[in-house]
């Protein structure tokens, strides 16, 4: 029997910010195949899925993106509802590209279920728009990390450059190179950045500054997922805990 | 007594793409304001709150923002869970920045819960990633609406051509302005592109074509809200209908 392949949004972090649809498809699911970054309380909602964790971390021994393609349409031939855990959204530096065309190869038909990307709940933790009115009416998600074999270029820097927001995702480890890619492409080393790690989880951190001082802030980071805000947006943000203390 | 107003993301359109965290407020929430697209199916879940509609479409009588901003600031000086319901995000396109002053000024706390934006829902109706290995690092959020005093400026169209990945909010009715703005800009006019109305709601509508094509491809569509996304990605798009099906 060939099954539906899901390719589903975890969201960013939290699990209350899952969506009523991918809760429903994890509580029906036969087999979840699952980022690293995926928490727990997400993945308890997988009441009777076998679970494979095929998790990809920046700088470890990662499982190849060809391994978890074949086993996804592998899965998808041999089960009823298979579940692809995104964290964030899948349509969003998420190699779904390889994923959906490795399924449809396969004969098994793919879904994809959009989800909370992680720079909407960066936005939340600084407690401001990543647009306004008469401030920005473009915000650029980009990243500046690469594949195994895939061509350098410099289309991240420019349309980073080119946004009046710009919101910077896995590149806190290349902070130095991102801040002098965007001050070589003219955005004034001025402009205000902030830096947000684990948004939307109990870890969350945020640290705020100017475009010259982001490899400073970004060495702050801790090991959790950092996302940079580099834009005007950026200066009226205020730190989330006074809020959140309001809030509880 | 002062309560907390709560920015919540709607999501895209379909119920279920609501977020947990989004329905349990709207369970909770004493006083609703919500946008003119919210649909009856997710105003349902606001069980005891008393709703108010402050929606703004194009093109029609519209009630002012400012008037939107005192409202919800009073409401949140007098209820304990005011919730402000937004289509998609509340952090892109949505006004938030003005909400949010208006509340802090009014001394009442305002928490931002994130959502799935429609570019997202877009993209699943496409079937395809808005980023791809070696095809696009950089995805752009773009509207070329501006508000009423608001000065003119080109931001946008740059943003949106330095991006590998456009994808334009509210800016359907002025397809013709758009395309002409991107070309004039460098983009190829055979970059392919898609215009998706309705994104994750029964009335869903996808057409693809050039960019060339864009203003006779967006005179098609019909009154529900539309975006556009400029980009190679679109190229390997397959219409959500037979994947629909096969997951029917």
């Amino acid at each position: 029997m060939t099954g539906i392949v899901y390719l589903v949004g975890a969201g960013p972090g939290a699990a209350d910010l899952l969506t009523l649809r991918a809760a429903r498809l994890l509580a029906e699911a036969d087999v979840v195949l699952h980022d690293a970054l995926v928490s727990a309380d997400v993945l308890a909602l997988a009441g009777k899925a076998k679970l494979y964790n095929v998790g990809k971390r920046a700088g470890r021994a990662s499982v190849d993106q060809r391994f978890i393609c074949r086993l996804l349409a592998r899965m998808g031939q041999r089960h009823k509802v298979v579940v692809r855990l995104k964290g964030g959204d899948p349509h969003l530096f998420a190699r779904a590209t390889e994923e959906i065309e490795a399924c449809r190869a396969a004969g098994v038909p793919v879904v994809t279920v959009p989800g909370v990307s992680a720079g909407f709940a960066a936005a939340s933790a600084l407690g401001v728009s990543l647009t306004a009115r008469g401030v920005s009416r473009s915000v650029t998600f980009v990243t500046p990390a690469k594949g195994r074999g895939e061509a350098e270029n410099t289309h991240w820097a420019e349309a980073a450059a080119a946004a009046e927001t710009a919101v910077i995702y896995m590149g806190a480890g290349e902070a130095l190179r991102v801040s002098a890619a965007l001050i070589a492409r003219g955005v004034p080393s001025q402009r205000p950045v902030a830096v947000i790690e684990s948004a939307s989880s109990p870890e969350q951190r945020v640290l705020r500054g100017v475009l010259a001082d982001l490899p400073e802030l970004a060495a702050q980071m801790g090991v959790g997922p950092a996302l940079m805000i580099v834009g005007e947006i950026a200066a009226s943000a205020r730190a989330a805990l006074d809020i959140a203390e309001a809030a509880a």
